[in-house]
C-alpha cells in the first residue's frame, strides 16, 4: 500500500483496498499504513485503540467477513507511543493487539540509520490468535530478527508480519529472514510492506512476501502498490513437521 | 573431500589434504570424512578417541601448526556410537569434542530418508572453543537447524559446521541455513561437506560454504573435491553487532 502524509486519506485508502480484497479469509495491511515512517510522524499521528484506524478496521472486518490484521499504527496510551497492530475477527471483534517488542535502532555505516526508541516504547510480549484456518503468530518488522522470540510462539501455523524494511536491510535480509523463520519453525510466513516511495524520508523496500514451511517463496509483490493474493494449504505445516522432525 | 569405502585410505587422504592447506590458521574437514555416510558404515568404522582418526588429526595439527576441526567420525564408547568432531590446537592437544546433538531422522516424501538414531546416540551439549583469532562454536550438520541450540552458543565469532546435506535438503536449505544463522547470531558460519559421489548410497550436496555476519556468502565450493580457502576479518562481527544491535 502507498502511504501518504495525510492520515485520513491513508485510512480511507486502506479501507478501499480491503474492500477490493473482499472474498479473502484473512487480509493484512503493512506496517505504519496510516502515516509516513518517521519519528515526527509517529508523534503527530498517534491515536488510541478507539480512534479512526481502529474504527475503520472494525468496520472493514464486518463488511468483508474477513480476519483483518491491521498493519500497524502509532498507538498512544498514557503518553507513551507504541508501534501497534490490531486484529479483528469477521464480526468486528478485536481479538489481538501486538505492540512491536523490539525497537528498530540501527546505524548502518553508509546505509540506513533510525532510532525508534527516540519516540516509541516497546511492547513486552509475543502475540498469537486463533482462526478456523489455524493459529497465527503476529510480530512487527524488526521483531522477526529475534529467533528466540519467534520460537516462543511455537505451535502456530502462520506468522504474520507487517513490516517495512529499507533499501539497506531489504536487499540483504528481507527474503532471507522470511525464509529462515519459515524453515526454523516450519510454518508459513507472510510479510506486508508499504509500497516504495523514493522521495520519502524512509524508503520502504516493499516486496511483500509469502513463504511456505518448506522455505519456498510462494508469492511476492514488487515495489508498487498491489494486492498480493494467494491460497495456502495449511496441511503443509504438518507434513513438513512430520518429514523433517525438529520440533 | 572425496570419501572412499576404505577408512585407512580416507585417513591418509585427509592427512594429505591438510598438508596442502598448510599455512592456514584453521583447517576443517567434512562430516564423516573417514567413511561413507550410512548406518552399516558407521558400525563397521566406529573407533574411539585414541584411534587412527584421532592420531592423524593430532599429528596434522602439529605438522601444520594449525587448529584442526576434524570433520566427524563414528566414535564408539561403551558400545554406543556417536557422530563426533575432535578439535586439536597447533601443539596437537585435543581442545574440544562435539557429539552431534540432533539425530538426522528425516523421511521426505519423494526425497531423502535416513535415520541416524537407528545406529547413533546423540550428544547432549553445544560445544565452543577458543583460539587467538576468536571463539568458535561447533556443531554438526542437522544441529544447525535448531535455532535455540545455536543461540545458546552466543558470544562466539565463528560457527564451524562439518555437514553433509543431501540432494533434497541441500538445494532447499543449505545456503539458507548458513546465511540465517549468520544473520540471526551475527557471526561467521563455515560449512564443510564431503564431495558429491552420485553412486553413493547417500549423495552429499557438497557446496562447502562460508558466510559473513552480514549474511553474505563469501566463499563457496562446487561439488568436487577442493580446498576452499579464505581470509576473514573478525572485526566484522563487532561492526554488525554495533550497527544492527539485536544481541
Amino acid at each position: 500500500m502507498s502511504v501518504d502524509y495525510d492520515k485520513s486519506k491513508n485510512i480511507l485508502h486502506a479501507s478501499d483496498l480491503i474492500k477490493k480484497a473482499s472474498g479473502s479469509d484473512v487480509i493484512m495491511l503493512p506496517e505504519m499504513f496510516c502515516c509516513p515512517y518517521n519519528s515526527e510522524s509517529f508523534k503527530m499521528n498517534a491515536e488510541d485503540c478507539e480512534g479512526g484506524v481502529a474504527r475503520m478496521l472494525e468496520r472493514a472486518a464486518r463488511d468483508t467477513g474477513a480476519y483483518i490484521i491491521g498493519g500497524s499504527m502509532p498507538e498512544i496510551e498514557n503518553g507513551r507511543i507504541y508501534n501497534t497492530c490490531l486484529v479483528y475477527d469477521p464480526s468486528g471483534k478485536p481479538i489481538a493487539r501486538h505492540r512491536k517488542a523490539h525497537m528498530f535502532d540501527v546505524n548502518i555505516k553508509g546505509g540506513q540509520c533510525f532510532r525508534e526508541s527516540d519516540t516509541l516504547t516497546p511492547g513486552a510480549d509475543a502475540t498469537t490468535f486463533d482462526t478456523p484456518f489455524g493459529r497465527f503468530g503476529l510480530c512487527i518488522c524488526f521483531d522477526i530478527r529475534f529467533s528466540a522470540f519467534i520460537h516462543s510462539m511455537r505451535g502456530i501455523d502462520f506468522l504474520a508480519v507487517p513490516a517495512a524494511f529499507n533499501m539497506t536491510t531489504g536487499p540483504l535480509h528481507w527474503e532471507l529472514l522470511f525464509r529462515a523463520r519459515a524453515v526454523d519453525e516450519q510454518f508459513f510466513t507472510f510479510g506486508c510492506a508499504p509500497a516504495r516511495d523514493e522521495h520519502g524520508s524512509y524508503v520502504s523496500y516493499a516486496n511483500s512476501i509469502a513463504v511456505s514451511p518448506w522455505g519456498r517463496v510462494i508469492a511476492r509483490a514488487g515495489y508498487d502498490e498491489e494486492i498480493l493474493s494467494l491460497n495456502v494449504n495449511v496441511n503443509e505445516v504438518g507434513e513438513v513437521r512430520q518429514q523433517i522432525p525438529i520440533g
